[in-house]
């Protein structure tokens, strides 16, 4: 044992089956060890026992540095809000907007228990890397793809971005390539898109079926729907990341099980904006991975996880009139295991032996938590994220008692207001 | 200026209109005394800088002794997890778990920025008037009726309790008669009720159009739906606290409409349970007051009602597909003055001179309270209840800083716990 492992000790924990049991989760490195009863009394010990561990959250779909026009625009019509509000604001950002955006996006992250995400945003997500890097967070970035406003400079800045930071901060970091939308990218496009991904090995995240209009206008423009017009693009073979995945037809559902595409799934988003409610219960029992993201904190507004597991769990029971339809267990899982599958990264997501230690540990003082028959319950349907008390990721602690360990929240805010005054001047 | 009048000052305030501007609140007695800006150096001073005031929260239909059965069952079919579960361990209740059940609920509460609630459960609901006074709640109480077990002696209980409590606690208890719903209580009983309430001058509070089945069986039963029945019992003429209205026929909401029904629109229990959406937008649209309420811990689960205004505004937006659907300060509306409205309060649930000084202050610090462009938009879209600092109800201060004033929290937990225990042993 190093001098860096520790144990959590006397800890009612969520294993990957959905039970609840009361260990000690031992971590060494960058992993879980062993887990194991009884009594530990050797080693730095971190004392547990009103708390409930359960795998870090990931969050499958957002937009960092957004969280810059956070409440900046709300309650308007979709094209209204790109277009009068968001477009002209965001055509005013620098680098270093993108980087203060992304780090007061970190700072929430870590403070609502989120140890990883799938970022899509752009340009400079080199700046993005960074905060990846010192927050100590995981992130699975891409530079978003306008294909109808790349002459080829963006698609080979997503590629540079792979080069310089596929597998970098010891492998917290990865890159996916970022085809934005079947609305904003001709199949043409797409096809330069899977080429190079296809050279570099690379993963694919796209928006993928949000709203019936995007459904409506492929098929106008292409004679099909989305996933079909995608998957003759040859993207869908290379791993895709699909955000949203609202409308679907069967033909489509069909397309996404074979081509084993994952689905971020963005409950707060969609009901926001007023896109419509994904099948998730369909998908689920195809076998589909579907994982939980926010979207950007512009259209959301945070980049809370346990919103979307309560907002899954919940969608899903009245979308279908089932109150048995997405339980509570199935829900958290969706936003942890299901979500380190959609971003690519392996033994990660699971309480278990030999898995990577991104693990959140719950304060259960509150009265939320009372009385405590059930704490993935209480976790799914009661709890704020105010409890997370103890975020570790690869082993090391991001936050204890709530106290931020890599990151200079108050700094952060500060640089992060300087940034919001100076966007919205003029 | 007496000793307990205060200045809440400098303090960003949502106005009745739904505007935000900053000003100074002050508090003589019970009352916002003015409303003022500029400088206040005088008197007692609440410095408010980087707080957001707004009404106190009103939960317009709860069932607050249910904490004792949070988490206890869920994810379960309506009719399993009643009969099952929750029947049977409701009968070992005791008047003790009654005031523990309903203490730790008001600790909850005022912990979530509530500051009144309309709550139908029983028997000895005067445990519970006794949980209202004590903790500086207001609380509109009602004995729940189940008809088909009232030999009379319930009814009698409820009409007792009108008599020993109706304004109480300088008028924070106010009392109605509860007939439970439509399929436990015969058009009959309804009847006797309705005698009862005429005589006493009392309101009514009662499940309206809860479920599918609800209806379906009303049909068959009756010829007629809810609505159709309950006009005819004259219980509608009394003035009417309606919980749920999830499934409403044009004519029903003719009905309520004509008859001035307040709807307690419960979006969370309504999901969780698989009830189905109610016509929000339609009701508000026909002027119809339509408040907010949590239901039971036990079919939320917690009774945050900042969750309800979250959830309300979203589930509108993506069951019409209208972005525009009940926008943010329409939506806190709801929580606020109309949910006073709802219980029958006058002169509640507005930042306005003359009005009772019931009001939360927001600390707005939290990393996702930035940038913040619009504090109305950020509470409902964006804040948790934790960021409740500071809850005051007639003029007096229940919490500040969060530090409960009118309560012992660890008291209220341990016994608690005890009152579970108990509970859950064969």
């Amino acid at each position: 044992m190093t001098e860096k492992d520790f144990v959590i000790r006397d800890v009612k924990m969520l294993k990957p089956s959905g039970e609840v049991v009361t260990a000690n989760i031992h971590v060494s490195g960058d992993k879980i060890s062993k887990i194991t009863g009884g009594e530990v009394t050797d080693g730095k010990i971190i004392d547990s026992k009103n708390k409930f561990a359960t795998p870090g959250l990931v969050n499958a779909h957002t937009h960092a540095s957004m969280t810059l026009f956070r409440s900046y625009s709300d309650d308007k019509a979709l094209m209204d809000w790109l277009q009068k509000d968001i477009w002209p604001i965001e055509d005013k950002m620098t680098p270093k907007d993108l980087y203060w955006g992304a780090a007061l996006a970190a700072v929430e992250m870590i403070k609502s228990g989120t140890t990883a995400f799938a970022d899509m945003y752009g340009p400079c997500m080199d700046e993005v890397a960074k905060v990846v890097d010192e927050s100590g967070l995981r992130g699975s970035l891409s530079r978003g793809l306008i294909g109808f406003a790349d002459s080829g400079e963006r698609l080979a800045e997503n590629v540079e971005l792979y080069k310089n930071f596929h597998g970098a901060a010891d492998g917290r970091i990865t890159i996916m390539l970022g085809p934005h939308a079947i609305y904003t990218c001709s199949p043409d496009y797409l096809k330069k898109v899977a080429a190079e991904a296809q050279k570099l090995g690379a993963e694919i995240h796209m928006h993928m079926n949000e709203t019936q209009t995007e459904i409506n206008d492929c098929i106008k423009n292409y004679g099909k729907r989305p996933f079909e017009v995608v998957a003759e693009t040859g993207l869908l073979d290379l791993g895709m990341l699909a955000a949203h995945c609202v409308w679907l037809s069967d033909e489509e559902i069909e397309i996404i099980k074979a081509k084993k595409v994952r689905v971020a799934h963005n409950p707060g988003s969609n009901m926001k904006l007023a896109s419509g409610i994904a099948p998730v219960t369909k998908l689920l029992a195809e076998g589909v991975t579907v994982a939980l993201g926010t979207d950007g904190a512009a259209s959301n507004n945070n980049l809370d996880m346990l919103e979307e597991i309560r907002l899954a769990a919940l969608l899903a029971k009245v979308d279908t009139l089932n109150p048995l339809a997405v339980p509570a267990a199935q829900s958290i899982q969706m936003a942890t295991e299901n979500g380190a599958k959609a971003l690519g990264l392996q033994n990660v997501g699971r309480l278990e032996e030999g898995c990577k230690a991104d693990i959140v540990l719950w304060d259960m003082s509150g009265v939320e938590w009372q009385p405590n028959y059930n704490p993935a319950s209480l976790l799914a349907y009661s709890a704020n994220s105010s409890a997370v008390d103890t975020v570790i990721v690869d082993g090391k602690i991001l936050m204890q008692g709530r106290e931020l360990k890599t990151l200079d929240e108050e700094k952060i805010l500060s640089e992060f207001n300087s940034c919001v005054k100076r966007l919205t001047e003029n």
